[in-house]
């Protein structure tokens, strides 16, 4: 799916939602338990429920991984379940993988071809190596991580160059659109500092920035469409736990909808005074 | 396991050599192919072939994730057969894993209660918040990637900081080092560079360092011997591609060993310089 066909959803959905499936065992409704794959079941309703409201999923390979393999059956038939369900979604890979060369490209593999992923996300402490392996999968994209909203992001990304004269997160929001294109290259940039958004936006302009941080995390949804979209919306709003777990009853899909659904009609206001709609 | 128990395995198999199990399904010998787990089965007649010689495997986890939910049972049985064969040896997972808060804390669980690792590798880009979870759990250690050998290191491991006048990677080594003591944080640091190694040793002088790169990436032993060892000896060196596929017949193993005991007896010699013996 490229940038276009991405914002073609978006207008069509009037949405920029992002689902989080960080799906943990121990805060699934209890009546999911006793099913042989509750982690598939718990996701798999959410999925049907929410579907026409959110442009993108994104599971977070952490909370399966933490399953050994059992979790990543669980992931396998999640991924399934979207191809099948629509094709109106980005399936996003929340990994943040880091590495070069061999194992670079197997980490590629594993995401563009063992699972079906369109995306996913990468760290850049290694540089273009680790991305490069990526970039040649037609269609699919890197989502680089660029300024994150956790409190230690200031351990290294607020770092200024001496020589470039910015911090280190600028200079990745820079070397990462050299790396590949618009269709390619999407930012992770954190939500709890909206204002920031503004600057990244003249630094890169085009490209979609995954924002993760609205809902638990404290971002306002209204502050990062001000400062964050472009003329092709380039933003995908991410949520999990205000929408997954809404609910930890056997209402939880529909409360999962209804919470979606609040951010939709919010995302489909701030699309409409940008004048995208 | 901490310093001094590590140090004391080191001293008793005159070796610092930690094996890479980057094992990939289309290098492995034929014959093995057949087989209900080839992974696992390599992985194991090489773990019974070198144990005696290696003071620590690691496991590449992207060649375990490639083969999907299989591959993580692979890999659950190879860490398990290491245990089972030994407790002389440090087990490390090749993760480069990096995120925050509750999904940080779940890459903890994984590597260290789903799987019995005593280490996992670290990308520092989110800062002490990528790491925390990892040292709560006593004896074990957070590898965090310091100076990588790869060509684009240089995009941003290299940016010097206006404030502080040092680079990235050697902010990332001062600030890993207040994070936790020297049983719990080493370091990645590529062995293509072996005279920044003197510089890095000044800037980390106790903690072990974890050198991949020696062999097909084209380090030199005796010059990472030679800037990088400390008291305790503080290195671990890895070699994966020249000793697991030293041959691809059905005498793998023997040349895998052959291998493994031709770099221990080189770096015997390095520890008996040292004093170490």
């Amino acid at each position: 799916m490229n940038r276009e066909e991405l914002f073609k959803i978006i207008k069509k959905k009037k949405s920029f939602l992002c689902i989080g499936l960080d799906t943990d065992i121990n805060k699934i409704p209890q009546h999911l338990l006793n099913l042989d794959d509750p982690i598939f079941e718990f996701n798999k309703q959410i999925i049907d429920a929410t579907h026409h409201l959110a442009i993108a999923y994104k599971p977070n390979i952490a909370f399966y991984e933490v399953m050994g393999a059992k979790g990543w059956e669980s992931l396998q038939k999640t991924v399934d379940h979207i191809r099948k369900t629509t094709n109106e979604v980005l399936i996003i890979a929340d990994a943040k993988r880091g590495d070069i060369g061999n194992t670079s490209a197997m980490y590629a593999k594993t995401f563009f071809e063992t699972f079906d992923f369109d995306a996913v996300t990468l760290a850049p402490y290694m540089g273009l190596d680790t991305v490069s392996p990526f970039l040649e999968y037609e269609g699919k994209w890197s989502i680089v991580l660029a300024l994150t909203s956790n409190k230690s992001a200031a351990d290294f990304q607020y770092l200024t160059d001496k020589v470039k004269n910015e911090s280190l997160y600028e200079t990745v929001l820079k070397t990462g659109q050299s790396w590949g294109n618009t269709n390619q290259i999407m930012f992770v940039v954190g939500a709890t500092k909206a204002e920031s958004l503004l600057a990244i936006r003249k630094l890169a302009p085009d490209n979609f920035l995954l924002v993760p941080g609205v809902g638990a995390q404290g971002g306002s949804l209204k502050e990062v469409a001000k400062y964050g979209m472009n003329d092709t919306c380039g933003l995908l709003v991410n949520s999990s736990r205000g929408i997954i777990y809404a609910s930890n009853d056997k209402d939880f899909a529909e409360a999962a909808r209804k919470a979606s659904s609040d951010l939709q009609k919010e995302m489909r206001i701030h699309l409409e005074n940008a004048g995208l709609l």
